[in-house]
Parts: structure tokens; C-alpha cells; sequence
């Protein structure tokens, strides 16, 4: 079944990196999701403070969950961060997806990323293109 | 002594998570580095194509070299990334930069990242602030 | 006085361009703006549609005065906008921000533009460099 | 004849805007174009230097004619800028277009806007969304 639940699943399980960086899914529904991980040390940066690539790579997981929801494949082609906190150590992120538009053929995700304290840490706006191939899922 | 090869040793030896990716310097003059990684499979997502946090980490981390050459502390600020070309496992990516502009306060590079096959992959844009901290590297 | 108010009426009372473009002043308080304007014929683009660059310039006129409310001089530094729905001769365009983020060197700013269907057409973020000048206004 | 020129002639003399700029169109050739326009006092904003949208309106127009010039109709979909140095009123522009990518559906284009000067003053990174509907010119 096709379920936004299902598709996730399925991008989740096949997705290395993700599992990598210890994404775990909160929520899942149509259009949307809500992801989170925790820090590790071999996420730091030279600055001792967490690389920026982290909480994109958090950011873009949450795009890749969210717009596939739909049972159309998505892809990433426009995407931008902007770091407004620090991220430290052993932090609690939190990525929460808003769908902005969706057409036929393009969709903009605005995704927002909070730590333990509800901060706000980073702000992503990410545009995929809408393939015409539908998922399917048998199992 | 704080050249620019010392600054970006110095950063590396700090950055685990740059370790991680495998990243290699190839070459780091004032405002300008080269870099280079190779994809393993551990950084793949669940369409089995690499995932956008990879490219997007090692241009970010390009950025960090590069805006640190100058021997002030600067940080990333709004970095942007358009996905070109899929990048599969096993490619070999190379990350240049080229400094757009440079002010007391902020410095903007962009970011060209190439496959083994000197397609362009992605291209990455980056706004740093350039603290009024300098660098002081002793050893 | 430097209010939020007297600060925002200095600069439309100087800003040609956003006179030409007949903005209009609905709302000011710290941190905050709220713009309006309709579009004429000579704003179209070739394909008869408005042209990208007019839902821009409002969005980025409302990112210069909400930033500037907090009483220290801002320029604008990196912006991006997504173009979610066409803008027809006509239409009136209401122009609304958020302060995302505010250091002392630098603000973040999302500015969502909606058409008089309370559609929204357009989001806009931006990034200013606030510099260490205080608004002296004297009236 | 749908060549490149046409395109962008029949583009220009429809676009109310572009000419309300003073846009001239210096070269088009498949997949690129280069223009020209002089600051004029209405351009300005309340600092008294060109406002934000009027560097952006000219490297939208640039995006429109570059990315139409392939014979596809083509919709700008996300644009960014980056403000390098302040325009002054009768300060002369000049946007010149690099097509970065160009798939079925999509495409990217850099363009870099000079001063007199030949300094830079702006880069601004476009996508657009290439619709299936060819571009069908008599006259």
C-alpha cells in the first residue's frame, strides 16, 4: 500500500545515510513529517560545534520524506539553509516540515529545525521536482 | 604560524566530521581551496543515489576552509546548493571555490563541485560573517 | 524620535523606487512590517504576467523596514524568493515578515506575499548585515 | 522564425517592465544573453543607493530571455541574490548569463551583474521550470 506512511518507511529503510545519522521518524502524514536525532561527536566541525552539513542533511531528509508523501517521486533540485544557533554536542534536533506550494510538477517545503530547548537553529526552504513515476509499494 | 595551509590543518585535524566523509586537501591558497572525497555506501539515501547532505557537506566545508584562509574566524551564514546531476556510489567529487566578495564584516564564495568525470554535480553558494577574531595557531 | 514609525516613514518619504512601485504602510511595529501595493500594466513581463521582479522589490522593501525598526542602520545582504503563484494586472499584493533571527551583526527575515484571495504567491527570504550606525532622526 | 533572437525580441517588446528599466538587450545567443541598463533617481531607495529590486529585476529579465532562447517556454521558479557592492544613480549594469544545467524540466542559470567599473555588484542564481509548450513565432 501507498500509504505516506508506507513510502516513508520504504525511503527510510533503503536510506543509509539517514540511519547513519540516527533519524528517527516521529510523524508521518500526507505532505508532511517530523523527524529528529541527537548529536554525535563525529558530527563536529574544526570549530568544535556541529558542521553545517548535519542539520542540511536532517533538513533534507525531512524534504525527501515530505514530498514523497504524495505517491509521486520527488526530487531535490533547489535547496538553502540559513544556520541561525549553534549546534552543539550531544544536541536534540527536531526537523518539522510545512508544505509552502505544490503544483503539478514542482513542490516548496519550508523546514525548520528546533534543539532540545525549542530553539529555532536553522531554517531550509527546499524546491523538488515531481516526477511523473507513482510509487509503489507491495509488500 | 597562521598561513593559510596552517589554518585548514588545523581545522581538518578538528573536523570529525569531515573525516568521516573521507575528505583529502588538495590544494589551499588565501580565499581558495580544492578538495576532494570519494562517495562510499554509507552515504547513499533511498533512492540508492547519493544524498544531498553529502555534496552539500563537503561544499560546506570548502566554504569553512576557504573563508578561513584569511586568518580571521569567520562563520557560515546562509549557504544555498542546486543539485545538478545525480552522484552515485563510488563517484569521486572534487569541491573548488571561488571567492565572489570579501568586506570587513562578510565574505561570499561559490562553490562548483565535479565527478571523476569533471561534470558538474552541484553548485553551492555561501555567505559567511567574518568575526573579528583572529587566528592563532601555535605549533 | 527613533521609533519603529518615524524610522520607516523616513525611509519610504526617501525611496523613490518604492513610491514608484505604490507601496502603502499598513503596519510597523518593532521587528515587524506589514506592505501593500497593486499592480499596474506597466509592471508585466512578456508574457503578460508580473513581473518577478515587483513582488521582489515589495518583499525586499519590507525586509529593509522591518529590519531597520529596531533602530540601527541594515543593508541587505542575501535574499532568495520562490514564485509559487502567478501575479495578474491588478492584483493587490499584501506583503507581511517575520523575524526569524537577530544577533547583533546580522537578522533573518521570511516575508510571505499574498494576493488579495489571501493566495500566497511568493516567499521571500532574507539576510541583512546590521552595522554598528544608530537612525538619528530629527523631525 | 524561432531563433533565439526573435524569442527574446518578441519577449522584450511585451515586457512593460523591462522597458519601464531601460533595459537594452546587448547579445542573445542559444542559452545565454547579456543586457544593459543605466540607474536612473526613481530607482533609488531611502539610503539613496539603487534599491535591491531593481539589480534583481534586471537578472530576472536576464533568467527570462536566457532560458527562452532554447525555443521551450520557461517560468522562473526560485531565485536568489547576493548584493556584492552598492549601485549609485546613473551607475551603468550589465547582466551577463551562464547556464549552469539544463535537463527536460529544468535549468539553472549564474548571472553576474557589473558596474561601469566592470566590478561586480551582484550574483544571482535562477531556476526555472522549461513547460512543454513551444515557443511558435509569426511574423
Amino acid at each position: 500500500m501507498n500509504s505516506p506512511q508506507n513510502i516513508v518507511q520504504y525511503l527510510y529503510k533503503n536510506d543509509a545515510y539517514s540511519q547513519w545519522l540516527g533519524i528517527e521518524i516521529i510523524e508521518v502524514k500526507i505532505g508532511y513529517c517530523k523527524l529528529k536525532m541527537k548529536v554525535r561527536k563525529e558530527m563536529l566541525n574544526g570549530f568544535k560545534i556541529t558542521h553545517g552539513g548535519i542539520s542540511y542533511s536532517l533538513a533534507d531528509t525531512a524534504l525527501a520524506f515530505a514530498s514523497n508523501t504524495h505517491g509521486k517521486k520527488c526530487i531535490s533540485m533547489e535547496t538553502s539553509i540559513s544556520h541561525i544557533e549553534c549546534v552543539q554536542n550531544g544536541d536534540c534536533l527536531t526537523a518539522v516540515s510545512k508544505e509552502l506550494s505544490k503544483t503539478e510538477k514542482t513542490a516548496l517545503y519550508l523546514i525548520t529545525i528546533f534543539n532540545q530547548n525549542k530553539q529555532e537553529v536553522a531554517y531550509f526552504k527546499g524546491t523538488v521536482y515531481r516526477t511523473s513515476k507513482d510509487w509503489e509499494i507491495h509488500e
